[in-house]
């Protein structure tokens, strides 16, 4: 990986000079195509050895460009509020919009190649990790973002030098700290892994670029091409207009007996209902104020199901019996401004509960695989990827330690019929009916495809579906308040 | 202030019955209302003494109106993300969006009332924090927050007896902690201290209600009716058009001599430029790392300017002075949606730098009183206000540690022209000249009286403007860093 990158590439000065001020105002150009197109990201990830110039390098491409468009962000320790949250939450939150620059100084890969190398993981873990990685820079990818990585390199005699120059050099003694010598005792280890964990990340669609740290001329012009040439190509491929990629149609499937075969004539008496109602909203009430046990924990429900389904009381009935300063509820409706101009999961990271908290999600990013899918509101290729992108966000969160309980609300078409004509009279619960209710309500057969499917391929053991039976409410309630007890008390 | 909340005020169960359905279904109605308009957020403050009833009042609003449009916050102990910031951020970051109801379970009472009881501060400092309440809460109004308070209050006796009611039955028992005895301890302090800032806060636009906490029928009823009421009466207002209130003009000023004699003519040679710069970047340099003070300082530069002033390239000069992973430049365009539906300053507010880093504004919350104020995009009203809530602003971005630097660029009418005439020439800064500005230019003589009074009332001790004279680049661009250079120097 890095044998290139120590053979001692030079630019010379009368090169450099020539150069530089042409790739300087192409980058400008570039820029300023970027913000214009405001179609894609540029994500540039800055990590390597100490000493080979990736604070110089930042600096420089701010120098190069308009800073006022880019944003530069160093990664040291966790804030309270980051470590409290899966460990990609602090990344996700400083994604760059659509049209900007993102530096990233250090990333996703420095914890898993530094645990590595201290040994607090084992060659499993960091596997783990980087398969995780790829799979996340796929999403990247997927959602338009272009990601560059850079590595800076310097051979062990190479590095050493470095130091020591560094450390001579009053003006540039301070950068050198102890911390930088200690690393340097591990340089072997440190190259091994890293080796590694590049070659392992190292797509077709991201690759790392090793850069030769030594020599400053050479590393800017380098950094700069590839950075120029990479923008260049994806603002051209941009303006010709590409057919959008069709992914292969899912097999048609005959699993429309995971919603037929249901029992909807299930129902619960008025006088069990409200014994029962209090005996779960008791459990419930306790088992929120397991402060031992909750404070390294969180709660998200999710909750789907057809217009007029139950969704609001259900929810009600749940946060009945918790208190409000405990939990949250993030009413799903269509994207905002901002929300529009990044990775589709964005929305949903960004309200990623902190340790003892409650998130309860009405409607969710489930509704790619759902409303989206079958209102035709993204590309097929985007709905197809969106379930193991969910996989892999929730598994995040139950790695953090989260409980994720999913419910899907099923109510046959003609009791949906009946709310709807209901809601229309009563006076206080007209809010809840609208003109796109009625259009859904026509689509019923492509939501019931959408909704096996969804289950069939997110239902996983750390983060499964309960398809809840609703034509009667009462006795759906129950049941989800049953099953949010049971799931808490099993981990709790 | 408590009087009449100790009668011992009490609804029976049959009144309470008839009543609560007819509120509860108005209530509902009332929040859609709000919804749909979206045209103000309710903010909804509860405070008072334990165990008289302020949560189970919460719950209850969540449970009568629909609990996924309502936001509910409690203020527990600082994150560290919230402790670097002053001590308002964190309450600007949860203030509800227009359509929604915020309640928020402490806030920006606690700490002045609790440092005062406990003898962490004396009389005088919190009469400036209830001065800079009533402020701040006249800023809400202003922005057409819908503010309500709550005070919960239960005479001695009475609180007594309830906190050991609450501890005698199992289920109720985890409630009652040892902290809440410990201020039973002091609840004589507390009393006085709570009534003289109620009273000092309880303003016609912002009135206090206080609730006796005794009876749970009366208070739910209570606060309710009072809620409901508020809310009516604002949706009515609202949807009444009334006229928009028109302050009074500003009165003519002859000051216009602030700009009109800059001396524009001062220059400097580039050779003498070339030695200036690296002089005063070194030394911005070297205080920008002065770990020591400046970790507990943060650095606010702004920038203001007639278009092609030479804010962008003052801004790289400084750039290039400081390492890429201790600045953010935040250039300021137009609002997003969802910093539309905040109060003004939100969108600056959730910018406010952490301790040790430095943030520039290349455009700012002066927008308001310059590009809003000249071409009427805002109420005369809504400009007249912002001098003094950004001077509040400021200060407490002062006494949180930050060096605040803002800089006015000054050229001639005649260099502007040169220099848009010169931009459209040239290829790589071709992106910075536009339609606007050109109109912009038309408005020269309402944007000076604008940026005259602007300097008058908000050039301030501790946040002074610095005019600068940009006629020639390099002479402004070095007034520029030995500005920021003198100016930190004084205070690290």
């Amino acid at each position: 990986m890095f044998e290139s990158a120590e053979l001692g590439h030079k630019i010379d000065k009368q090169t450099y000079a020539r150069e530089e001020p042409g790739l300087r105002a192409a980058l400008l150009d570039a820029q300023f195509e970027l913000a214009q197109a405001g179609k894609f990201p540029v994500l540039i990830l800055i990590g390597g050895v100490d000493g080979a110039g990736k604070g110089e390098t930042v600096n420089l491409l701010n120098e190069w460009m308009d800073p006022r468009h880019i944003q530069t962000r160093a990664f040291g320790d966790a804030s309270d509020e980051e470590s409290e949250r899966p460990p990609m939450w602090r990344f996700w939150r400083e994604l760059p919009p659509r049209g900007k620059i993102g530096i990233l100084f250090g990333s996703w890969y420095t914890a898993p190649i530094v645990d590595r190398v201290i040994g607090r993981t084992d060659d499993k873990d960091l596997q783990q990790s980087l398969d995780e990685i790829v799979r996340f820079e796929r999403m990247l990818r997927d959602e338009r973002v272009l990601l560059l990585k850079f590595w800076f390199h310097l051979g062990k005699k190479q590095q050493k030098n470095r130091l020591r120059e560094l450390e001579k050099d009053p003006r540039t003694r301070w950068r050198v700290t102890k911390l930088d010598w200690q690393r340097f005792k591990i340089y072997d280890q440190f190259r091994e892994i890293s080796s590694h964990a590049l070659r392992e990340t190292s797509t077709a669609d991201a690759p790392w670029t090793v850069v030769e740290g030594l020599d400053p001329r050479y590393r800017s012009l380098t950094v700069g091409k590839v950075l120029l040439e990479a923008m260049r190509e994806r603002l051209a491929a941009h303006n010709s207009k590409q057919a959008s990629v069709k992914a292969p149609p899912l097999p048609k499937t005959d699993n429309l007996g995971l919603l037929r075969n249901l029992d909807l004539t299930q129902k619960l008496a008025r006088p069990k209902y409200k014994k029962d109602l209090e005996k779960w909203q008791g459990r419930l009430n306790l088992l929120s104020r397991e402060k031992k046990y909750f404070r390294k924990r969180s709660l998200v429900l999710v909750f789907e199901g057809a217009d007029a389904a139950g969704k609001g009381g259900a929810i009600r009935r749940i946060t009945a019996a918790i208190d409000a300063r405990h939990y949250q509820i993030i009413p799903v409706a269509a994207p905002t401004e901002e929300e529009r101009a990044q990775p589709y999961l964005w929305r949903f990271w960004r309200h990623a509960p902190r340790r003892g908290r409650i998130t309860i999600f009405d409607r969710s990013w489930y509704g790619r695989v759902l409303v989206e899918r079958v209102e035709g509101f993204c590309d097929v290729a985007d709905w197809m990827r969106a379930y193991s992108e969910i996989n892999d966000f929730e598994e995040q969160l139950v790695d953090n330690g989260a409980i994720v309980c999913k419910f899907w609300l099923q109510t046959s078409r003609a009791e949906q019929l009946k709310r709807f004509k209901l809601r229309e009279k009563t006076s206080f619960k007209h809010f809840k009916i609208t003109p796109e209710d009625w259009r859904n309500r026509e689509n019923w057969n492509a939501y019931e495809q959408a909704v096996c499917d969804m289950i069939d391929r997110t239902s996983t053991e750390i983060a499964p579906w309960f398809v809840i039976e609703a034509e009667d409410k009462y006795f759906g309630r129950i049941k989800i308040l049953r099953t949010i007890v049971e799931q808490m008390g099993q981990v709790l």
